[in-house]
């Protein structure tokens, strides 16, 4: 597939590199005296020399060869001697809006890292705005070397039928977008029920895709490892992220799948298979890396792809082959490898200096033969990219919050208590149970329960203005006074509030609906901390570090107020994912995670 | 790619596999208990089976799976019990005129060995007709269910200037047949003097294939796998089967060149360092096997691809990592791992059965779920194919050889011995020494000397009539008496005839003038042997064992000839080739193959 990720085609620059491989005229950039990994043979290669021009490596100098006769008076020469030059890292499943900020931000971020490409499918802003906000993502990633790989949502909505909302994506959208050059393949096709039923739009997002010669990737976390396994890989799912133990990842790469290794902020997926997959010897050709969701301060605090590197080789992973995973395995499975994937003549420059292949510590990246990161730095910058119109004002209530609004009414029922259906929280888990609680009545209405843990919740169309629908439920687990608020919920990214007074969620709701969406922790009448996410009320309009520490100021304000979860904002983050079980709610109401079938409040 | 090699695209039978696998609707074949050889995960999967629809494997029983959901009332079943299934063996690289017959008939001798695609580079009849030729074998090829895929020939003429061929091929007709169907890749770039040289049409044609979205095959025999090795790679050509030693292999895996190892009937690479590969322990996924050119008998009596993997095992290499290096491997190579090169579900069905991974020998070859060879034979047929008339009519020589055809002028030489340029055969080697030696001079021409082994050469141009030129030499080391001649003459295949006399060589080139080319053996005025190649000059239309029983005899009248040399014919067959070192005879004349000169028959 010849998109546009390189600074030229081969073809255009290929007399450029014969000349400058026999020396007849100079590179740009000479690396030498690197220890060279060549993911091609699994080797280390000592004190070797690595000429670029045009953006691509035009020569290695091997053995006693040096690339002194690439070197005219304006190469650059960086003296790698000691350190470990390592292809570019990738990324293979990543969705940029869980670390809140745009592609371009998100490059500053990764990029120092050592990470070169990422592959990345725009989900949850194709769940707000469809299309149109997809592309604009798109748009904001070509402002930046980091080669963004685009594989257009594949599951909007999610679920059919059980809530509203932004956009929907069909199987004739896939087709246009097959078309866009930065597209590789078709985002994670989260409808394996609908797949193994062959639904009509499911199967034709497939066959668009395939048609265009392009890999159909994956997500099927689904127990049944043999018929249904099977019949989606036979309908053409090439990859899957989701795989939670040994035998889950073998029975992938047996099928053929490309199996994506997942390490991400919240999934850690490594320690449960990685040993076991060591042991067992078996090829790991088909074995991708990814981090699916990486959260602001992970990318602050620890990094990226070198996170994952670090943990791998930890649980034992030979470093060559934890190398080959993030790189030449990525590119074989996406179809770039002509063009990315190993540092080998032809290819672009897109390569990383290591100090060690433990620490991964990064000392340069350089994308396309330019150095664009030193020592943890970011050496280019933009400017914060215009977002269009649709996509900073997608908090559409259609109604002003007010306490009132989280009357929740009791029909027939008389004062005193009632037994709800009501969430209960696993902490540190994505499960929720379907439980019945009592909870008090007043005045025709149901009430939190602050002593006993039981807090409100609700779920509030912000789509579609006065047209929008909202539910109300209970949830256990989070132990807070006050009241938290957010739009990041998954999958429609619906406004969703809980707390245990109406005051304090009329609040929460009128300040997020105010700034155009994000994460609101408030108390006894006060706003105790705000993450702004005014791009779709998924993303900021700042810098990662400032959004993580907006983060962390959030964190201590649940703290403050209670919660003593790990993650609680994940946990209410996925309140609403009606693919998940037990129980979720959404602007519809109650979804029972096991049937399939809307649920009421009083049992 | 999607290119025409499977009965039916994926998409348009993934919702037949769903089902299949499912249990929802019979499958067309299913194979029991086989030994699954998985060459993604690089282990025997013992007990499997396999469940084929629509030509495409729709479910795998693994463990204490079985595929009994999957039979129904027709459904085909196959007891594989104590078998080994492994996916359809593919030749990276074949010209498969060396077998002196046709795509469809090749696929008759070779598919009961287990091959069920062939990469072919029909670079001898490009240079006898050009692209139409080409196309014909694409056309004979289709009819048959082998998988041809085709790389067209990239270098006609091979060496410029210095001999006329039938026909040329430019980069604007490579950039014409990436449009059709069936054309996966650029054959053999031999021209690397004019890569590294920046020559416009060797360029040109690399051009036009990259940016089609194909890969570049290669031939790098050179001994600078430094500069000039990077220079040919970064150019993009990213294979090679000219390698023969150890080191060689590993210089081009280390440049990311995909490896052809090559065992085909005369070049016998394999041994020559295969053992040091297995020591080494390098990565071999970029490692491909071929046979390069194949002669009848080596097809008729030790069988293709399964011939490579027995001599591969013996060698010492895990028959395991052959079979990925002749099937996926090769897949991925060509980007068409999507379809073929594994036994996993919505792959082509290729797929063989083995009584073991030893001796390799087949017991059934399915190709699309349809079972197409079993214990040795094919169980397909076609009709001798209908070559067209300027396939079948190549000899245009534009006069009837007579005795005095081959008289050769000795200007300013009286009678008595003069001392010529000849070439000195060195017997089992493709090298020929640039040496003079005496002839007895007679009326004032130039004779052949047959007690001291020296013959007389003539070539004559066969493509162009009476336009054609034709030039004298001669050469030591067959050690006959009578004459050779024969149409099969790299790169060009004029017409070269050798002998010791004007009358018997005046005969032989008669008689293959009047059955349109092939290869004869004339003695006494009596011809001994004769293997009729009436397409091309090239290609025989008889069945593959006749053609080999005709060599066969044509070889015993060589020795009766007085020939004992190993494959003369070969040997003979590259007298012309202008590429190899030291010296050549072309219808131009002698050609010195170190400086690219011409060289005159009197020193």
């Amino acid at each position: 597939m010849r998109n546009r990720f390189c600074k030229s085609p081969l073809w255009e620059c290929s007399e450029e590199l014969i000349q400058v491989a026999q020396g007849e005229r100079p590179a740009e950039l000479v690396i030498r005296h690197a220890n060279l990994v060549s993911v091609t043979t699994h080797e280390i290669l000592p004190d070797t020399d690595i000429a670029v021009s045009c953006g691509r490596v035009a020569y290695l100098g091997l053995g006693e060869h040096t690339a002194e006769h690439c070197i005219g008076p304006d190469t650059k020469v960086v003296d790698a001697r000691g350190l470990y030059a390592t292809p570019g890292l990738m990324d293979s499943h990543i969705h940029v809006e869980s670390a809140m900020i745009g592609v371009a931000e998100y490059a500053r971020a990764v990029v120092p890292h050592g990470t070169t490409g990422i592959f990345c499918d725009p989900h949850e802003v194709g769940n707000v705005t469809g299309l149109p906000g997809v592309r604009a993502m798109f748009e904001d990633a070509r402002r930046v070397p980091l080669k963004a790989m685009m594989t257009p949502p594949s599951c909007v909505p999610a679920v059919h039928g059980v809530e509203d909302t932004g956009a929907s994506i069909t199987a004739e959208d896939i087709a246009d977008t097959m078309a866009w050059d930065n597209v590789v393949a078709l985002g994670e096709m989260m409808n394996f029920p609908g797949v193994l039923a062959r639904e009509g739009n499911a199967l034709g997002e497939i066959r668009e895709t395939l048609a265009a010669d392009r890999v159909v990737t994956g997500h099927f976390p689904s127990p049944d490892r043999d018929r249904a396994l099977n019949a989606y890989v036979a309908a053409g799912v090439s990859s899957c992220h989701e795989s939670g133990s040994f035998d889950e990842v073998l029975a992938k790469l047996r099928l053929g799948m490309y199996v994506q290794l997942r390490q991400g902020s919240a999934w850690l997926n490594l320690p449960g298979y990685l040993p076991q997959l060591v042991a067992s010897g078996v090829d790991t050709r088909l074995c991708l890396l990814c981090s699916d969701d990486n959260h602001p301060h992970t990318l602050v605090d620890e990094g990226h792809m070198d996170r994952i590197l670090r943990t791998a080789v930890e649980l034992g992973l030979d470093p060559v082959t934890a190398l080959q995973m993030a790189t030449i395995n990525c590119a074989q499975y996406f179809g770039l490898a002509h063009d990315m994937g190993s540092v080998t003549p032809g290819k672009c420059a897109d390569i990383v200096l290591y100090d060690d292949l433990e620490s991964f510590r990064a000392r340069m990246t350089f994308i396309d033969g330019e150095l664009v990161a030193e020592d943890g730095r970011a050496l280019f910058d933009v400017a914060p990219y215009e977002w269009p119109d649709f996509m900073t004002h997608t908090m559409n209530l259609g109604f002003e919050p007010t306490p009132e609004t989280f009357r929740v009414p009791a029909p027939g029922r008389s004062d005193g208590t009632a037994r709800v259906r009501a969430m209960g929280i696993e902490p540190g888990d994505t499960i929720t149970r379907n439980i019945v609680v009592e909870v008090p009545v007043r005045d025709g209405a149901l009430l939190a329960d602050r002593e006993h843990d039981v807090l409100k919740v609700a779920v509030f169309d912000r789509h579609h203005g006065s047209a929008g629908t909202h539910a109300f439920g209970f949830v256990t687990g989070f132990g807070i006074h006050g009241a938290l608020a957010q739009t990041v919920s998954h999958d429609a990214h619906n406004l969703l509030v809980m707390g245990d007074n109406d005051e304090d969620m009329a609040l929460a709701a009128k300040t997020l609906a105010e700034c155009g969406g994000g994460e609101v922790a408030v108390a006894d009448g006060q706003v105790l901390a705000l993450v702004e996410l005014p791009v779709c009320g998924l993303m900021s309009t700042e810098r990662v570090e400032v959004v993580a520490e907006k983060v962390a100021a959030a964190r201590r304000a649940w703290e403050q107020m209670g919660c003593s979860m790990p993650s609680p904002f994940m946990t209410m983050g996925v309140m609403s994912l009606a693919c998940v079980p037990e129980l979720r709610l959404t602007n519809r109401g109650y979804v029972n995670c096991l049937t399939f079938e809307m649920e009421d409040l009083l049992p």
